[in-house]
């Protein structure tokens, strides 16, 4: 429940209002839940300010988010808010003409078109979902991310979700929460549910 | 990322469908970021499945929440999932007809209608959004709300978000997850951004 209110002024010689609009780079991490679905509800607001969300899911899944994503395309097309844009790795990306060989290249096909797009300040915000996963495996390169996404024009809002963010994204993100499992029903023997996991 | 499989089966007497099926309390606490957000990500995934769904908003205030408020009612109004009541402290609870005197007998007055729906059956998800507060301040009785949640029935799924979580109701709890602060741009002197934290 944060006030609202900094603890210090910093000496950066910019404008309350350029902070205010300062893009924002979060990264939700962690062993714990929440992370996307925190991701999520942060595009529930961007929606509601009328901003343009492109949802890029870097996880092969028929089941997982298609709750989300169904919410999603509803209020997309509802025309009350922003437009939603859904990119899915597991059903290949959409833009993608040719067949992809692997897990690896799809994510990495994925990497090129979110460069795209933010060079082109397609989305004002950027779910990349599960997109540290690619990182901390190797197959997207952590350095090049974090200067993408240093340089990005404009007022681009990104959030990254999934467990283990390499350190080189934390350091570089303006908001990192980690989501810390205290209990888990999975403990207790139960499989995942119908409506409260996917 | 869980994979859905527990690691062990519990000796409950329970079959996996009645497990699958086990009325869920949820409650996201600690310092960090989206304890709610990740509430309302919780609650698309209950509209998609088409169930009726109440959020109870234990916090005075106008701003906050705004865009997951219109999120929920464009999706309850759309007719393609479970319909969405929005209860809010901050302008009274729709349901008293007389003057509250304070905070306090709000957030009690929030409870008991909690306590009518719960016994009615009312909704299948319950988002008590910073319901902990008026349990950490003993506005409302911890044990009461544990032993209440206990004996709710069918299959009404409940989370509670907010710091602060009273031990007893983390033990009472299904699921618990933990939201850490990692880093956070009010450390570095930045307000709270439209669409972002609001």
């Amino acid at each position: 429940m944060p006030k609202g209110q900094p603890n210090a002024v910093p000496d950066d010689g910019l404008t309350t209002r350029q902070r205010r609009n300062r893009p924002l780079l979060a990264v939700h991490t962690g062993p714990g839940k929440g992370k996307s679905t925190a991701a999520f509800g942060l595009a529930l607001r961007a929606w509601n300010q009328g901003w343009p969300i492109g949802v890029f899911q870097f996880v092969k899944s028929a089941k997982w988010r298609v709750g989300e994503e169904r919410a999603l395309r509803v209020l997309g097309d509802s025309g009350e808010g922003g437009a939603v844009t859904w990119h899915k790795m597991g059903e290949g990306w959409s833009w993608v003409q040719r067949d992809i060989e692997s897990s690896e290249e799809a994510a990495r096909e994925g990497w090129e078109q979110v460069k795209r797009d933010l060079a082109a300040g397609t989305y004002r915000l950027y779910v990349l979902d599960e997109f540290t996963y690619p990182m901390h495996w190797g197959w997207v390169d952590t350095g090049e991310v974090v200067s993408v996404l240093r340089e990005r024009p404009g007022t681009q809002h990104v959030v990254i979700t999934g467990r283990n963010a390499p350190e080189e994204l934390v350091g570089a993100a303006d908001l990192v929460t980690e989501m810390t499992k205290v209990k888990h029903p999975m403990d207790a023997g139960q499989k995942g549910q119908r409506g409260i996991e996917w």
